[in-house]
């Protein structure tokens, strides 16, 4: 029998019917004989409602106190599991990240695992029971409490999988797996059966939501295959694994939409050397991640650089950029946050010429404008206007052949 | 400068405002100059939700996972606290009962604390921080999480006082301190000055619920003075300490009131050695505690005998008594959950006489039935009708002269 490590989202265990549900799951699998660990994220709105009392008290919170707040979700998920499995007569131990020796550096609210010492959790299977893990959380060699930052319980439930050298890792949610784009904005989106870890990676940094990326890149480094699937059906949903000759096959996996982005535009930089590495260095400085530039070399005095940035740093970039206009002479800032981002992913491109071209065609021929571009070797990304963004996924995954119907 | 443990039960920190409130009251002792060890106990209804929530799941929880549970009730109202510190500019750390080494026995629901190894404390009110414990909770041996039953932030609080050998241990409460009697029930009922640890006890157990008894006596045994008083206001509450001669002076020190006891009556007991025993044996087994207890002797064959236990254990002691109704021999069980018990409390009485006749002799006078009575060195309880309680508790403040005119 088989050693399998499941982990179950925040929507998996809403209230006390889905941890009911969820435990006769876990239970089913028990009385298989297989081996479970199983990691879970604290219940629904728990953790927003904590964050909520927190601002309710400041504005800006100790990152250390903030994850001694946090941690308290999952280990209330845990508890009530563990009881819901006692009540179907499943042998069951629920434990916290520091209990069970997660071990993680002392970044509060953002940790990395360095260790887990599998010695109890070995010691709790062998007696036949049901290991529960409090998700997302670890504790650091100084006895903190840590955790490991949002969708941080995807990256407990493999790296335990990793510790444990578990012969599967279950990540349950409440949609039926990876969908070739967000299925309630494509009706006939489609089931992925297998997609490879860089796939993966890339739809999840561009939109797609169903997995922490940080936990996509851990499975891929140690080859731990994923399967993603719904606690609500027992349907085979989508394996991420290591990809094979086969996938390259298909053009295109996926495609993904992220609304969460806005454009700045710094009109009049001046055009001398070191101009822009002051400005994004100040952006880097300030923890803002920039994500796609594009300069206009059109006259030779100055230019205009854009950028997009994620929505919720929008303001604190504007803000950090007016402290050296003087110092790098920009003549204007604006924001627009009525953008979105729309990419197409897939590994068959690296073999396939004219993926782009095609892209744009399609765009085209839907009258969308393209405001920024950018790609990688197995994504293209396209900046548009917000209005057309959901014009844009359909066109894309209809032109690209995606849908259910083939 | 001195160190103070300061505890703050669950009204004191039922939400952002008196969290705040405490943290104001917390900072100001802190810019005296003091050092300061605060125990927290879980938001306001915080216990009640996760009882709750468990009961959603199971009839019958495991101790072990209901630690796990409810321990995070107080983890919540640390870090808050901390927050709240720290926007008054006030150094401040928070810490779980098993973070700062409160180590306790395995008996989950009612741990019983072991030791405290006070490193981190020191360390931290060194660095000159605010150190914040939550209260209620310790770790075993084996790393488990453990709570020390309801009530259980005050033995927190004293065993902290005890350990690092504070100058003074502060008990936080929405009332005044601790009074002749109710002030709900009798509108001058007098907040007291000083208390005898063992007063306090005798007071608490019979009905007064202003502190948890195991504390009292802990805080005794190691002669630890307690000040009770009311975090909504600076007044001086009252400080429970060690007796000393002036307190005899005072004949009762108060009267209190107890409405969760029910009476259960066997009828037709043998009149034979071993019967008794074997009745309240078998009660002992079930862990139902009996209180009072009366046996009438009126004829040669058989008798009536009747107790007192806790209302929630009356249904299990009736079913643990039918088992061994044949054995024993005994003809009828009746139950009467419509009893309360009142008590006058003093040490004065070691030294003065007839205050049990002064008792009786009130309640008849007000033609309030005596069904049962007990008596300790410094305590005297009768049962009477539920419908008489109050009227008892008023004739006896004001009867033995305790009330606020003098």
């Amino acid at each position: 029998m088989s050693l399998i490590v499941q982990k179950f989202g925040g929507s998996s265990v809403a209230n006390a019917d889905r941890i009911k549900n969820v435990a006769s799951r876990v239970a089913r699998y028990y009385e298989e004989g297989h081996s479970l660990v199983v990691v879970v994220s604290a219940l629904g709105d728990t953790t927003d409602e904590l964050v909520d009392l927190s601002g309710q008290i400041t504005k800006n919170p100790s990152r250390r106190e903030m994850d001694m707040l946090l941690s308290t979700g999952e280990q209330i998920s845990v508890a009530l599991l563990a009881m819901a499995l006692h009540e179907l007569k499943c042998g069951a131990i629920s434990f916290t990240g520091a209990q069970v020796g997660i071990r993680t550096d002392s970044s509060f609210t953002k940790a990395r695992i360095v260790d887990i010492s599998t010695d109890r959790i070995r010691k709790e299977l062998k007696a036949n029971k049901v290991v529960i893990v409090a998700g997302f959380q670890g504790t650091s060699s100084d006895h903190e409490i840590t955790t490991l930052g949002r969708g941080g319980s995807d990256l407990t439930a493999v790296a335990l999988a990793k510790a444990l050298d578990a012969d599967a890792c279950e990540i349950y949610t409440d949609v039926e797996g990876i969908y070739t784009t967000d299925p309630r904005l494509v009706k006939d989106a489609r089931k992925i059966a297998r997609i490879s870890y860089e796939e993966m990676l890339e739809l999840a940094s561009s939109g797609a939501q169903v997995m922490q990326s940080r936990s996509i890149e851990v499975a891929g480094k140690f080859d731990i295959p994923i399967h993603v699937r719904s606690s609500f059906s027992l349907n085979q949903g989508t394996w991420i694994v290591k990809e094979d000759k086969s996938m390259e096959d298909v053009l295109i996996r996926g495609v993904s939409l992220s609304k969460n982005e806005a454009k700045l535009t710094l009109s009049g930089v001046p055009n001398r050397p070191g101009v822009a590495a002051k400005i994004f260095k100040t952006l880097a400085d300030a923890g803002i991640n920039v994500d796609m530039i594009i300069q206009n070399i059109g006259k030779s005095t100055d230019t205009d650089i854009s950028f997009t940035v994620p929505r919720s740093d929008a303001e604190s970039a504007v803000q950090a950029l007016k402290k050296i206009a003087h110092e790098t002479g920009f003549k204007g800032i604006s924001q627009d946050p009525n953008i979105a981002k729309v990419s197409v992913v897939g590994i068959g491109m690296r073999s396939h010429t004219g993926v782009a071209a095609a892209m744009f065609e399609i765009l085209a021929k839907h009258k969308i404008n393209i405001e920024m571009i950018s790609t990688s070797e197995i994504k293209i990304s396209c900046v548009v206007k917000k209005k057309d963004a959901e014009k844009a996924v359909k066109a894309l995954h209809d032109g690209f052949k995606l849908s259910g119907k083939k």
